[in-house]
């Protein structure tokens, strides 16, 4: 089968009309024809390569939502024509200790949807059969592709550290991940507190479910909410202060970061008398993602996003590279 | 009341014989007759104000056993007579959310038996009753007074951090703490492996519960075991080489500090690809102990002590600093 697709052919390069032939489906693989995909910053980091892991030709797009298009031999639980989605991971190995606790997004052969591969920047793509998960009625599939990668990436932390409606969270950074973290929380029925160095975007914080909203630039925070917070969610790829951040955290509270920001340093001692802990986590396994899309139907959550015809792909980069996105961009597929 | 005691003068200077008055016992306070008092490393470190909170006359001592020698009006759950332990913390405020929740080694106003106040290098020693915990008759008065500090500060991370007898966990430095860890760990049920840069303590360490031997300073172990381990409890106070420890987790590991090392430095990506954590935890609250106290009880668990008459309690400190003991001091009280 002939794919169209867009990619970039070396580092940094804009991304151009390709085709390539996708070989046969393995029998637990299907194929899915792309309507809409999310554009994620991590897209434009392997774009230009910067975790050294990408190949060129690169085709982009791991927030996919489309139809089955056709199942492998082995394929009962899904038919063709039925609406799904796809993130981060495209595969995992399904018989390691990970994978058969339920924690596939930890499987050491875990396989990413753009890495060595190519995404959905595509008229369809392909997967392991246990990572395309269904998009319930209650979901708009316009829009729900950001929810799996960007989306699950902070509703995983939520379930990880077992945060309870009556604590008190912290999001940091309101884009792409963070405004989706906001509607989670809220909904999730948890005190929330946002952090942007962006007042422009307080107002639209707090209706996306603030309760406060903070400048981490402003020194005076650190002590007014010192010992405050359950758990801080990081979803900016810069260092912070971390000891900082962390004294905001009640006794036993979780800095949890999923930007890909470089080095934590934690004084020990704060660590210690708190109680507290420094983690991280990637995207999330096939049964969060599920259980994601059942909350977000149930409470009306989806992304706020922007659309783009798939066909000016780069256009949708160069707005997200300028910090303009609000908060998501989606692109339509055109080619 | 006159109360008999040993006392460094100031910074650094050996104990001498001291005597002070204790004042009028509050309602809800306890005296404890000291019976037994073991020798912690943070007697040396408060002794010599490493951490810059040290009053002197200072009176050390702080994993204290003994007989309740009078109650306050209000202590309705505690007799004369009674043998007790009394541990790192001496009081709580016993109404915040951290005490009304069990967490009360949280509390933001808990005091320390040696903060501010006279420890048990002394003929008794006064607390909030509610810190002074029963010792069943399950467990051995004469050896049990390091569980009160050393024994609960690593078994309260078995508790906060969840561990199953499935998981296998790493304890690093076999001394007064690590070795009560790994017997604890034995019990539990876990697999355990020994990190010790001293060679000699590996048949201890392996009767004491290891399964595995490792030095820290071999760098190979650091690819042999990589991905092999669910918590890795360092007990240690020097700073290590966190991301070589972190690369021995397996997904979703803790790595857990008891010891006062000075900063955790760590590279994020790996912590969020493996969905991993640094935390630490200070010694536990009076629920946990009483759990660690019965859970010793029904297996036989005590720390492995070398005794010294209390008069001799700077040539225990001489022993401790020397790094001779094995693996725990016990002052039995001749003063």
């Amino acid at each position: 089968m002939k794919t169209k697709a867009l990619a970039s052919p070396s580092t940094g390069q804009p991304l151009a009309p390709f085709e390539f032939e996708s070989g046969e489906l393995a029998p637990e693989q299907v194929d899915i024809d792309v309507e809409y995909c999310g554009v994620c910053h991590s897209d434009l980091s392997m774009l230009n390569n910067e975790w050294q892991m990408t190949q060129y030709p690169f085709v982009p797009g791991h927030e996919i939502v489309g139809k089955i298009r056709s199942v492998g031999d082995r394929v009962k639980h899904l038919t063709p024509g039925q609406t799904v989605g796809l993130g981060w991971f495209s595969q995992s190995c399904m018989t390691c200790e990970q994978c058969v606790s339920g924690n596939h997004n930890l499987c050491a052969a875990g396989e990413g949807t753009i890495v060595g591969r190519h995404g959905g920047f595509a008229s369809s793509v392909r997967c392991h059969s246990g990572w395309a998960i269904p998009i319930p009625e209650t979901v708009d599939p316009v829009s729900a592709g950001p929810m799996f990668c960007g989306g699950l990436t902070v509703f995983n932390p939520i379930i990880q550290n077992n945060i309870s409606p009556t604590n008190h969270v912290g999001v940091v950074g309101i884009g792409g991940l963070g405004h989706m973290a906001l509607r989670f929380l809220k909904s999730w029925g948890c005190e929330v507190t946002a952090f942007s160095t962006t007042p422009d975007k307080e107002s639209e914080a707090r209706e996306l479910g603030a309760h406060n909203f903070l400048n981490g630039k402003d020194a005076s925070i650190f002590e007014k909410y010192a010992g405050s917070m359950d758990m801080i969610l990081v979803t900016v790829n810069v260092d912070l202060n971390w000891d900082a951040y962390l004294g905001l955290l009640k006794p036993n509270g979780k800095l949890h970061l999923v930007g890909a920001a470089n080095q934590v340093t934690a004084a020990v001692f704060p660590l210690i008398i708190g109680q507290k802990s420094i983690g991280g986590s990637p995207a999330g396994s096939p049964g969060t993602t599920a259980q994601m899309l059942k909350f977000a139907g149930r409470h009306g959550i989806q992304p706020m996003i922007e659309k783009f015809p798939m066909s000016k792909a780069n256009e949708a980069f160069e707005h997200l590279a300028a910090g303009k996105a609000r908060y998501r961009i989606v692109l339509e597929n055109d080619l």
